[in-house]
């Protein structure tokens, strides 16, 4: 999403001269304007589908991370944010973000309020945004990426937080702050104006999840008996397997993520970046992986597969904001840099007492930081301008989300009882195991 | 789906003035008929390993909502149907369901009965479809949906079923009872003729695997123990992570289920058309979702993993009947609606002592004859045409489903024994288990 | 793969007489050339992450395969080797493989070394290989099939061996071997001009995989205790359904793997050849699947649900040479016979004390062998031509191994203690467990 949504009407295009246009697309053989127009669609719903599939990633992730007596809430919180991210972008997020599209379409309901409308059946060419792509796919691209970010926060706060509290942190993280601030960027606000560069989100989207979750870990306060007696006690998770197919998926999913971010697919020079960006997007968590291996196999003498999981997720986190202009040996660099990020920042933590049960504050706010700083090595931008991006993504959403948290635990509590919490979250606030049949060592 | 293929040869689109098509091609800048063919033919390929990915969804759903003693049977009964699907979908039913296509080609073998067979390698343009798709890409997108159809089954019937009558019944649904009703609304056939209207097939392909597995439950019976004394003993799933993948991973299949069946993606209008499925389907999933979830904390005080998962997928089986034509809002509620019917049917099954392992009577049928009902309020069928499929299809799938198992229960005999029973199927039919080294609890 | 990459240079097509051909294009309804790459180059793209997720598919076969001590070990060998094998090809493999390419390019090192260089940024279209596709997604399709070599290896030496020394392996595999036996073959080689056939890579990748896994598994011997006494002692895998679930998405993956081996998608004749390959491949799968189900039942009165997966995957790998000339049928019986080869060389393979934990020798190598001679059926190739490849690729392949293992296992030791394979390589190399709570049977 290296542009915000384009703000040139559709008319502007039909009104071209059309068989001269016509005629310089045969004698160029360059795609038509309907033909790109599909293809730029196409690259949305392909691109969508991959990230939505990044839901199922995080929840197999975290799933995997959490001891067994809380696996069924953190599969239930997963889903539950997914549904509630996809109604609240609906109902307020995706205009708020985006006000060039709201301010033009039917469906307005006052200045910041109005809910996504699609284009109608079948839409006519001459209706269509011609030079970009349907509303529905881009809708539904923009709406798969709030949804990581809600996801982020999922996994930091894990095993002792309620389940509505955090629900309704999501409610509004999906539906009013992710908007707003991704419309400093995106949606053509004052940081796109500045020359802030945030190809695909590391700070848009992974460092506001991974505020948000500081704030969280921060209000929440660390897991019983995580830091006892000046120690710190792992807690290992109850499922690597799953915890790598999650690993596995969102990789996956950064091939949409990254790639779809190029918004477009209908030029020679377009396909073939979109091309770049999956290379590059595949070096960098390659790399991630494989400095977090080695690192932990130097300083720990045996290598740590929790850490070689988030190694490859921070190689991806840092390449996202700038995943097209590096070289693959750029993209090598960059991610292993995120890699080795990680293996200091998750002990650092627990120096803090911040217990991040997944290790998402690593992955997607430092390598996030990281990776926004590394555009200025390829990219266009001044470290100025980035550094104002990131402290601005910072102070927003941290601060909104220490108030937010502050306010539902006056409101109604936000962590479980001591004795929930030790029993486990699936039957205090479920009444169910995920696992009923195993016995536990 | 909400075409029937296309009957027009191939051959009435080549006679057309071609220089002047061309001319009014380049003119509007409309993609030409040969790109609109490949256009039209990736949809097809994309959707189907999409939906073909739902095979591994409905397994890992189905192999999380059983007891571990269960769980390679399940394992067996899913990888076997989805073969044994695409092989007598290849035998028989493709053709059969759609004759049209199996008069014209060859491999013609008697009047109901011909198997499939491909577009040659590399067609010449001129022999290829070229107003639709490739042969081969219409196969594999129909073939993932006749294996949908066989999977609901699976479910409801697990747990009790002997696999080889099971994968009997598989072979009938799908080489014919499947074809031949399918063949009715989508072949061109009476009820397509009547009116009725199923775009994707809440009716077609969702209820009928629903009446199907209603019929397996009551010949069948509930598991031992399940009734007993008057009252529902609840038995629980042995893995919850991975009913919630299998969940994800259908959530995903459905962008394929729902988009695919717009049938068409060479246009402006059909690609922003799959876009709005895309759009639509994801909001139906996420309202029947947030929709369980609510009501089972209102109901029960504590939200329950299981049916919130169940109402995700009640949801895309309501928006499955017409993705295209409802607004944003109207997925929303019609999801909503399935995610509340779920709540409701699965106590009230298990009050007829229907049991059905893992919720599929309540997702697909009646979810599906909710979805094929809203049609009503977005599409332009009647309620009376609506209620004649409904009814059409129910007869038939229930009394064929009925006579089938039954003819099998005489004949073989359905029910593993009661020791098999109680000491899983697993061991009792394939000799292995599926988690051999973790103890019971 | 049918065809090694294009060695004609962009430059050649841009003289054409633009004019001229673009009218012809227009008369005919072709997608124009820039269409055609757009194609293409998306083809590649899809494929690849198709395949690319075929590594999660590896990783949950093998962590279902092993025994739970071992899982964890699984993981991090899979994660680790697709990282390993994305830098090395990167670094050598690519250009080696393709020497085409990488005489012409920027980047070059020496005679045999040269880095990847991508298209440029933005690249324009005169400058692009407008008649293939983007280098970027060409190299991320080739990438994503060397990892899969290097994971065929992974699954049958698994719960012996050392982290590193497999890790070295693989480095030297698909940086150095593979390319240099991929070159005679798809880099336009000795073997391709002397006619041999190997459409997706029966040989090319999978029988060298297997020949690779086999030489690993005769230098490392059998797991303690698995030929005892004289008897073979089964050690069952400790999660069928994640070995289901790894063979679902190796399955789904293989629509990329022999999909985008068509390498091309940009006309009428390419797409409808998409098509068949995907309905042939399909139906490859499910009749080795149905064929093992059959067989072991038949032979053992129990279906085998290892014996089911490893059918399917065998029947995959027999139609990989040749997935596009078969009939249905064809694909149908070459696939049930891979199936019935599974069934039979697990046992042989247990005769001759090879220990092959997952059954990779007879999926990868025996029916990757078969599916290679079976291309003499449909494909054009002679039995000599095919004969030749075989037994060039096994002596290359099996000889280089052979005396890597051996180098591994002198200078530093390629198998575990005694004491540390009994406890489990997951306490032993990474300190850590896969399934830490749940008690072991």
């Amino acid at each position: 999403m290296n542009l915000m949504k384009s703000l040139i009407p559709a008319a502007a295009i039909v009104v071209l001269p059309q068989m001269g246009l016509a005629q310089e697309d045969a004698a160029t053989g360059e795609a038509a304007l309907h033909t790109q127009y599909i293809f730029t669609t196409l690259l949305f719903l392909m691109a969508g589908f991959l990230v939505f599939f990044m839901a199922a990633g995080f929840a197999m992730l975290e799933g995997g991370l959490v001891r067994s007596k809380n696996v069924a809430m953190q599969m239930i919180k997963n889903v539950a944010l997914f549904s509630f991210a996809a109604i609240m972008y609906w109902l307020i997020g995706f205009n708020l973000m985006y006000p060039g599209d709201g301010w033009t379409i039917a469906g307005w309901v006052g200045p910041f309020f109005s809910t996504t409308v699609l284009d109608p059946v079948g839409v006519p060419a001459a209706e269509a945004a011609l030079d970009y792509a349907s509303v529905g796919s881009d809708f539904f691209f923009q709406l798969v990426f709030v949804a990581a970010t809600a996801s982020i926060v999922s996994g930091a706060v894990a095993e002792r937080i309620k389940l509505w509290p955090f629900l309704i942190f999501v409610i509004v993280l999906t539906g009013v702050l992710y908007p707003i601030s991704g419309s400093w960027q995106w949606g053509g606000g004052w940081l796109s104006e500045a020359g802030f560069s945030d190809f695909a989100g590391s700070t848009v989207v992974h460092s506001v999840g991974g505020w948000a979750a500081l704030a969280g870990c921060l209000i929440l306060g660390p897991r019983i008996g995580k830091y006892k007696d000046g120690k710190v006690h792992p807690m290992p998770g109850s499922n690597l397997a799953l915890a790598t197919l999650g690993t596995f998926i969102l990789w996956l999913g950064w091939f949409g993520f990254n790639g779809g971010s190029q918004l477009a697919m209908g030029t020679v020079g377009d396909v073939s970046d979109v091309s770049r960006i999956f290379a590059n997007t595949n070096m960098a968590a390659a790399a991630g992986a494989v400095a977090a291996l080695i690192m932990t196999q130097v300083l720990y003498k045996k290598p740590d597969l929790t850490m070689v999981l988030n190694g490859a997720l921070a190689g991806l986190v840092s390449i996202t904001a700038e995943p097209l202009a590096p070289t693959l040996f750029g993209a090598l660099w960059i991610g292993a840099v995120g890699g080795i990020i990680v293996v200091f920042a998750v002990p650092m933590l627990d120096k803090f007492k911040i217990d991040d049960v997944v290790g998402a504050i690593p992955v997607h706010l430092f390598a996030g930081i990281w990776g926004t700083i590394a555009v200025i090595f390829y990219g266009e931008a001044s470290l100025i301008t980035q550094l104002t991006g990131i402290v601005a993504y910072g102070i927003f959403t941290f601060v909104a989300a220490l108030i937010l948290w502050s306010i539902l635990k006056a409101a109604m509590g936000i962590r479980v009882s001591e004795e929930d919490e030790i029993n486990g979250l699936d039957m205090a606030e479920l009444g169910m195991e995920a696992y009923p049949e195993f016995s536990k060592g």
